[in-house]
């Protein structure tokens, strides 16, 4: 086996017995609570990694878009929720088409967006399961609480659509700026579509599904009376804004960029191999604060270009060119997105690659 | 030809006429002050449109991490200069390789990072040609001014190494708050590296290239006598942060993303299905502002998550589900490095692909 020492850098190495032990502590929590896992596959966008979750005794996966379902359909897995409003002609002809294979829905939050979608399968004598999206307080997609039995209505009424449930994301969690302040926000985020799946169900509208989730808020939302599935997905790594966030401990972060010092060129300024290219410049949330910790030490990147971190050097610590540090990246899903294929460790030796398969499937 | 409107989105565009303008406009900007004209290819990393940029007149191409250069050099291309210190003993014996089947240049900015290169060449019974790096401000990677002289005396003693110029990359310059602060900044970067190459010549080193460049301060840099190369990259697609540095006009701007709204569940806000995987979250420069403008519009957009794209949407202005807007993002090399494939477009037709074959190479 491959030492990690001998890997060229920029690397992204994922601990596997952290991974496994991720996978296996979110199940037992959807377990516990009684609800369905159905993990959002976009953090690792790969087989090998979805096996393990569906392993566990995940339901199905989450992802957004129809490029994805593809990709992860051919690797043979049969049950995806698109929790994504897909939008147009192409589109729908390629959901027809992955509905004759895999068991599939989708997001929706209009009736422009239903008939779109609706008009390809009711052509061919079909009906897509779709979820109706809402806004728990995000504000990005999803229709309002207070307009949601009448969307429900119109969107039920699409021919060619199956209305079966009410999803939401509390994307505004990754804002909170305390592990209470984030467990209220899931609190609300299952509060709000439990209660919006009763009273579209007292308007005569049998949906079942109640599906909510992401890292930060699920512990709190799946909590609530009436929740039927969750859709977190970074936890299979985590990263330095779910520290941040209160979600994970340092010990749970399975996905950290391996690096080399190239220059230290400044007093207080080291800069490694790894840049945007390799860490991307999404921001640490819930608190902007450079793009990355420096691992086991006080420093941390301060700035990236696509091909320099800049580490600000914390005081009493000194980097040499040459060495090789760990960075714990702040948005892990981001950096998937960034290559094709990851490094698999375990106690310090190479075990093989993880391929980001559905890598860049924007579509 | 297909149809523009026959994409699926979100999908990058390339207007071929801009390019081909932009190509040629940097080519004589350089004949005319009488320097060569290296690109950095990272802006696309396509050996397509690099092929354009040497037929235009450009001497070589300037690339970062070795595995970019593999590739190019796998493509045919034959003369390339490393921008980058490169460290490793891993990385030395791929450069000893490239270094048989093409004209290689890499950058230094220590006597470490030399001692590493040189000593694979040096057992080969070889000389790496070698640029030793400026810091003329920007504080990332390079030597300081004062610095200079001793260290290129110490770099050109290091066995296996050739030290045939100096180098530098106003970076700073993507900060000016104007254009007049940038061309400040560009006219001080080339003073200080031409100084520079004379002091080390004075010291009986006989350097002769004097490289510097970024897409906004090569104008005022390659006016400064003794300069012999420039740099740029981003002037072949432009992009928003290029209009905002006034280095471009909107016009000049090759490189679009076609997006599909997809949801309008709020009165101020419209979401397109172009996010941070399409349009990277880079910030614009000099000062941020979003994550890119919709064309044709006021309206920009103003938050993306990896997925949705959130347009606020200005007053007078909306959208409606299914419309498709084209958007100028802030930063075109990073949306390069997102794609396998842009879309080549000429006068609203699609005429095929451009491959960006070396995407993601951060090795």
């Amino acid at each position: 086996m491959q030492s990690i020492e001998d890997l060229p850098t920029p690397a992204v190495l994922i601990d596997l017995e952290v991974l496994e032990r991720n996978v296996a502590r979110m199940q037992e929590r959807a377990r516990e609570a009684g609800v369905h896992l159905r993990p959002h596959a976009k953090t690792h966008k790969s087989p090998e990694v979805a096996r393990m979750q569906l392993a566990a005794g995940a339901r199905g996966l989450t992802l957004a878009k129809t490029s994805e379902a593809e990709v992860f359909a051919d690797q043979g897995f049969d049950d995806i929720f698109l929790a994504y409003p897909i939008v147009g002609t192409g589109k729908a002809h390629r959901l027809l088409a992955l509905a004759d294979r895999i068991h599939l829905r989708v997001g929706i939050d209009s009736v422009e967006g239903a008939r779109g979608l609706g008009a390809a399968f009711h052509a061919a004598g079909r009906r897509l399961p779709a979820l109706l999206k809402i806004d728990c307080g995000f504000h990005r997609v999803g229709v309002a609480p207070e307009d949601a039995v009448t969307m429900a209505h119109a969107v039920a009424n699409v021919p060619g659509i199956e209305l079966v449930g009410v999803f939401t994301h509390a994307g505004h969690g990754y804002g909170g700026q305390t592990p209470e302040a984030v467990a209220t926000i899931g609190g609300e985020e299952g509060r709000i579509v439990a209660a919006i799946a009763e009273a579209v169900r007292a308007a005569g509208l049998p949906v079942d599904e109640v599906s909510l989730g992401s890292t930060p808020t699920v512990r709190a939302a799946i909590a609530q009376p009436g929740v039927t599935e969750c859709r977190p997905g970074t936890y299979v790594y985590n990263d330095r804004s779910q520290v941040a966030l209160g979600s994970a401990g340092p010990q749970d972060c399975a996905m950290t960029v391996l690096a080399t010092v190239v220059s230290v060129s400044g007093r207080d300024r080291a800069v490694v191999d790894a840049g945007s290219k390799t860490l991307s410049t999404d921001p640490m949330r819930p608190a902007a604060d450079g793009n990355g910790l420096v691992v086991g030490r006080q420093s941390r990147i301060a700035r990236v270009s696509e091909e320099h971190g800049v580490i600000a050097v914390a005081a009493g610590e000194s980097f040499r060119i040459g060495e090789r540090v760990r960075i714990l990246p702040n948005h892990a899903c981001a950096v998937s997105n960034l290559h094709d294929r990851l490094v698999a460790v375990r106690a310090g030796r190479v075990e093989g690659g993880i391929r980001v398969a559905a890598r860049g499937c924007v579509q």
